[in-house]
This record gives C-alpha cells, structure tokens and sequence, in this order.
C-alpha cells in the first residue's frame, strides 16, 4: 500500500548555503516532477537516468519562482530503488517551502524521517544494520567513528552475521531431519561438531556485544574524566585542550549539573572530557558526599587525567596522589599529570616528582596548564591510547544497542541449546533455542522485522535521509 | 591570472542534513575530480555535460572514505561558465572536510565567499545586478520579497538600466561629434529632444532610487511600530500576532536597546514589528526626554499601530488619542486599535468609541489582545496595505544600497547636465556631466567595476555560491 505513494522531502538544511536539494521519490515522481518543473525540451519522465535537467519552477501565479537542476533516476537504480528526481534549487526557504507545496499539491506527500532509507531496505537496496549506519556514517565526527560506520555501510557486519546465521541454520535443519526420522534414531548432525560450532558461535556473538562499549566510546568520545583536587588547574587543562583544536567541539548536558562534558577529535578519534568537582583527601563527611558524583563519573571513564599539583607541599601532595590511586579500579587507564610545573624551580631534584614517579605505575607527564606547556605530550599520549585501542580491536566493533541487545539475545539463546545439549535434552527443545538463537541475528539485518522495530528505526532518522 | 585556479567550497552547511553538495569549478575540475572521485567506468572528463556518475572516494589510506553522485558540467554550460563538478556526498561534516581535503591535495583551492558567482559574472554569465540578486534569491523570506529579487535576478531590472543607458549614450556620441566639427556649428542632436530625454532619464533614476525606501522595507520587513501608554497591551499584541503565526519569527538586535523588533510573514509579505517604549500624555520633562526614542521608532516606521485602551476614563482616552495622533507624520500609515474591549460592555453606546470614530480618519479597530480578538481583523488590514504598496508600485523596485546610491549619483550627474544646457554651457561640459552620468549606471550591472567594488560585493556573499 505504502509504496503507491510518491514521497518528498528537503535533503539538505534550509539555512544560508548556496543552494538547497529536495528528494522525490516513488512511482509517480516523474509525473509529478514534470508537472512542477518546466524542462526547455522534453519531459522528466522521458529523460533518461542519471541526467541532469535545467527547469524553471512557476509559482501558480504565474511567477518565476525559482531556475533549478533536475537529476532524474529510473528505478531500481536509485537510492530508494525507486523512481526519484533530485532538485537543486537556491537555498531559500521560501523556495524550499514553496516548491515542497508544489510537488504535494501535484501528487505527493512529505517524507517521514528515515522514509527514504526505509524504502531502500524494504526494496532490498541495503539491509538493515546497512540501513543504520547510513545515520551513522551522517552522524560521525572523527575518522575512527566514520570508518566503523561505513564498514558497517558496505556490509562487512552483515556478512559476518550472515554466515553465523547460515552455519546455524544448516545444523538447525539437519537436527530437524532427524526428528522426521526419530523412529530410526539417526543422527544426521555429528554432536561433538555441533556443540563446537554453537559453543564458537556464542563466543563470536559475546564478542561483538562486548566490544558495542568500545565502539559506543568510539562513535561518542572514548570518556576520559579529569579527576583531581579543586585548585589543581582541571578546568585550566581542558580550555587548553581545546584551545588548542579547531575541531569539533560541543556542549553535552550531562546527567550530573556539574559535570561538563566536551568532546574533541585528537588524532582522528573523537574523546569526550568530563570536567568533574574537585576530591579533598579529607575524612569529612559532608565533604565525601559531596564528591560521590565525581567517584561516579571516574568509574565510568576509559581514561582518567589524574591531575596534581606538583607546587603542594610534600605531605599534602603525598595524601593527594593517594587519593587518586584510590580512585582507580583496575582495567583502567590512568595518565598522571603534574600540573604548575612553570611554579617550581628545579623540577629534576623535586621530591613531589622523586615521590609520584616511586609509587605511580602508570605514565606520568609535566605540564604547566596555564602555559600551554606539555599540552602536546598528552594529546599525544591520548591519541596513542586511542590507537592502541583500536588495533587490540581489529575486528568488526558494534556501534548500535540495538545491535548489541540483540547479539546478547542470540547469545543467551545459544547457552541455552549448548547447556541443553550437554545435558542431553531432547533434539526439539535443542532446536527450538537454536531457531530463537537465529531469530536475533536476523533481526539485525532486517531479515525478520516487525513495522513496530521499523518504526523504531526510522524515527530517529532525520527528514530527507 | 585567477582563471587559472581551480575552486572548490562546500554549497550546503554540514549539519544533520541527509546530504551535502560540494562544488568545483575551474579549467582543472574534471582532472581534479578524476583524481579524488574513482568512477565505475570511464573518466568525468570523457562524461559528457549534465551527466551524473556515482563514485567512490577514498581516503589516502586507502579506506573508503563515502560513496558519491558527481555533476558534470562542461565550460560554458555551467552556473561559472567554467568546467565544473557537483559532489552529493553523505552530510557528515567530517566526509565534507575529507572531500574538500582531497580536492585541494589535487590541485583545487578553497573558494571565497561569493566565488562562484563573480565568476559566473566575469564569464558573462551574468551582469553584477543578477549576480547580487542571487544572494537576495536566497536571503528571501516572503513570496514578496522573492518576487522582487527573483525579478532582478531574471534581468528586467538590468535591461532597464541598459535602455536608459543606450539612450544617453546615443546623445553623448552625437553631443561629441559635434565637437569634431565645432568649427562648423552644426547641432546634430536635436537640444529640446535631448532635454526632455535627459529629464524623462532622471525622473526614472529618481524613482528608481526613491523605490529603494519600499523595495527595502519589503526585503527587510515593512516597518510597522506598535505605538501607545504603557500598560495599554502593546506586548501582548506582539505576542497574539507572532502565536498565531507559524512562518519565519526571528529577533533582530534592536539599535535602541529597548526596542524589541520581530518579524513575521503576514499574506506573503514581511512585516517588522517594533514594539516600543509606552508613550504617555505628560508634561513633565525627564518623561518627554524618555520617550524620544519611541518618537524616533515612529518616525521611521511606514505603518503605525496606535494602541488605545478603551476601558480608560474619558479624559484619560482624549489625551490618549491626542497624543497619538502628534506622533503621525503627514504620509504615514496609521490604524488605530481599541484595546482590551473584552472590559467593555455595550461599545455600540461607549463614548471613548464614538470620541476615537469622530476624531480619527485612519481605520480604527476593536481588538482584545489578551482574547486574540479583532486580530484576524488586523493582519487582513496589514496584509491590504501591503498589496495596496505592492501595485502602487508595479514598477521596478530597487533593493540593494549600492544601487540605490548609484542611482541617485546617476540623478545627480543628470540634473548638472540638464541646469548646463539651460544655461548652454559648451557641449563638451554637458557631453562630461553625461558621461558621468552613463559611468553611474554602468557600475550598477557591472559594465564598468573595479577590483575594489567586486570585492565589496562579493564579500558579502556565502562561501560556496
């Protein structure tokens, strides 16, 4: 039903650029193309694909409304898949607006978001994890993120899934030849083959959720929290960061108020900073419970910028790195930081240097945040992090909860029938989880879809995509 | 020399668009693009004109950076007249930057704001009074203002000007030939049909000039202010106007700090609504001083909405009205409101209305802002005086200051001339004052320009048109 209507929509921002695109597409875009744009010679409908057309748009007054490019596409060779015309016209609102009453008045409706790439997934142009990370590919700020995206566009995860799900789908079947032969007791599927496979399976499956916390970092910053007493220059440190960068840089409302988050693209990989409220080593209460928020935010960071201030005296000093070490948890990356080093003469022989390079494992640097001095080094040491990183992950890393959620499904579902198995479990109860385990990865692809996943999908689209 | 450069900018803004246009224009554009752009089969360069190609580009280290529909365009057949490309990649803002990246590796460079166009109109494209229409196209906001712009950008404006031109420049020639042969005294330009062209000529330049108040006002928004004492409902007037409507509102930074202005699109025209300082009827000194500013608002705004509020004790409402009615210039447009009649009963007998009717020859109207009542009344009354301006002037608006100025420097050159023959100077003064006169229009579509103009002009443009 759906596919009888013709769709249109801006493609583009209407904002201050030179010209604006509007999309058209669906059966009838060609007719309803020609009866808005005037070609010199010819009709759109007869143009063939991949052409470009200078028309004039008329307002129904009669008025020239506006001088366009028309670029005609016959289905299947379009983006949708369908019959499309793309126009071009000067970035005015009001002339986008207008010609989008002109096409609608002739026959067409204004798109949903995601509709266009809804219509290319349901005509079979890309599948559904391609489908997601088309709004991927749009979203990615930083090299690394824009990679995984357009892996994922060019449909290495799909395959991936794919010969999961087709490996799983052979044992399936056979498990369920032998119940049509369950007199004879025949096993078709060799059990000892079949619960390594589902066992490799599993951990595949795990694998890729697991690394969903990564490639999520790596989509939305790798978190990297500036921890540190109040005075010790963090706020100082973060406007040097990004003083420094002409990147991207954003303001996130945090759950937290007081948290401050901004992320930074450094050496192609984007990190999201999270500023937090100063830690006292103090046996205070009020004060403890003033900075549990603080403790929260360290805990969830890949990266923690453990700041001192190296111009302290050595009791104090000592009882601050202590505090920071306590902050920690292992698996955790730390880089030390000796702020207002520009402070204290003869830093060689410092005892606060001697001490924090005694019981400090992890790297230390120097700085001077207020100066711009060792900024450098720790961009370079994070960027370093960042491709350590990614070269530990070399394989496929998954961007989406969606796609996470459900390769946990496929996995709990696949313990299920790997438990059963060795259990002995009848082959039908056995293949039945094996089905659901395959029921999830399909879902990622689209290959089993509900409108209401659909929906969910595309909502988050924007219009025009 | 800059001909010799290949140019390329971003068309679109990268934001959260679906798609991205990046432009390419230059003798070296197909080979640049053939560079960055890897297609299926053949080259562009061998691509015939308003063809498109899908392409992959990837980045230097060999990953696919996006996958792409380029434009070709072959010189003159381009929006330049130059060779160009068009690149409809993904709206990422890091692809965009990736592409451009390449582009300017191979040999192209950055564009400058406007670019594109003074190219198109040193290629002869287009003249220089299109060329700014086309940042006008853009920048419209209302049906109207489009019209005005589209109008120019079409090239009637020009050809105005172009008549005008040619016809003083016939004068000019013989006026000069005579001097050839002054010792023979012969007068082959006719004295009393050359005064009455050169008269008819300034009369069209005047106008022309004096056109540029309204063409302006409707570009800008026609200035309506909203007048009246304090406490009378003036903001909540502003506020039941915008609420009701969904087109374009936005906030312009007022010169007077305390004057709000918003516009809104009222019928297709653009109004600018500057609420102001309440005015009241007093004697008192440092009063009068404070509202000066309101009096200078009203001064300059081309319709004035005379607040009243109808619930006022009699005296109270004469001195009102009074002194709303010292605020009117001769000229200016005027429409009364009787506010807050929702607290008046039976204003058929109300001898505040019966005083206004009696005493005022604008319109007068029966509003409750706070009821939105009388306010459909009021935008058809506003959008009646806009259609009223718009046919009394059927003729060519001018909109832009620079060609306003040059009008009135033509007007000036003009009536020297024309004082000059009364007075018979030589010819060869009159033939001079001409002369001017024909260099002030030249400089209005282009035909004559310095770097130091086009720059002017140019700058003012967005990068990548």
């Amino acid at each position: 039903m759906y596919f009888d209507e013709t769709i249109c929509a801006p493609a583009t921002i209407a904002g201050t650029g030179a010209v604006s695109l509007i999309r058209l597409s669906g059966p009838e875009s060609l007719k309803i193309a020609d009866k808005v744009l005037q070609t010199i010679k010819g009709t759109l409908e007869e143009t063939p694909g991949y052409r470009l057309k200078f028309c004039k748009v008329y307002s129904p007054d009669g008025t020239l409304l506006d001088e366009v490019l028309a670029s005609v596409f016959h289905a299947p060779h379009s983006y949708t898949g369908e019959d499309s015309v793309e126009i071009t016209c000067h970035a005015s609102a009001y002339i986008v607006d207008s010609i989008l009453q002109l096409l609608c008045a002739a026959g067409a409706r204004m798109a949903g978001p995601g509709e266009f790439t809804q219509r290319a997934f349901v005509n079979g142009k890309m599948d559904l994890a391609q489908a997601e990370a088309v709004a991927d590919v749009i979203a990615s700020q930083s090299a690394s993120s824009h990679k995984i995206a357009m892996n994922q566009l060019k449909g290495s995860f799909s395959k991936e899934l794919k010969s999961m799900r087709d490996e799983m789908l052979k044992i399936v079947s056979l498990m369920e030849l032998e119940l049509d032969f369950s007199e004879e007791e025949v096993e078709f599927a060799d059990r000892t083959a079949l619960l390594e496979l589902l066992e490799a399976t599993d951990r595949h499956c795990r694998r890729l959720a697991d690394s969903f916390k990564l490639g999520n970092a790596i989509k939305n910053g790798i978190p990297v929290t500036i921890a540190g007493a109040t005075n010790t220059g963090k706020s100082t440190l973060l406007n040097a960061l990004l003083g420094e960068e002409r990147a991207i840089v954003s303001d996130i409302a945090g759950t937290t108020r007081d948290t401050i988050e901004e992320t930074l693209n450094i050496g192609g990989t984007l990190f999201r900073f999270i500023d937090t409220a100063g830690i006292r080593g103090t046996e205070e209460t009020i004060e403890k419970i003033g900075i549990e928020r603080t403790f929260k935010k360290v805990s969830e960071a890949q990266v923690i910028l453990a700041m001192t201030d190296v111009s302290l005296d050595e009791a104090s000093f000592a009882v601050e790195v202590q505090s920071l070490l306590d902050l920690i948890k292992p698996g955790q990356h730390a880089i030390f930081l000796l702020n207002k080093c520009d402070k204290v003469a003869n830093l060689g022989v410092n005892k606060n240097v001697n001490h924090i390079n005694n019981i400090v494992k992890s790297p230390v640097i120097q700085i001077s945040a207020r100066n711009l001095e060792g900024i450098d080094e720790l961009r370079a040491k994070l960027a370093q992090f960042a491709s350590k990183l990614l070269s530990e992950s070399d394989e496929t890393l998954v961007t989406n909860l969606r796609h996470a959620q459900e390769l946990s499904e496929t996995s709990v579902a696949l313990e299920r029938a790997i438990d059963g198995m060795a259990s002995s479990l009848p082959s039908d109860l056995v293949a039945q989880d094996i089905r659901e385990a395959i029921y999830h990865l399909g879902t990622i692809v689209g290959e089993i879809s509900t409108d209401e996943v659909l929906g969910n999908i595309f909502k988050n689209f924007c219009i025009g995509k």
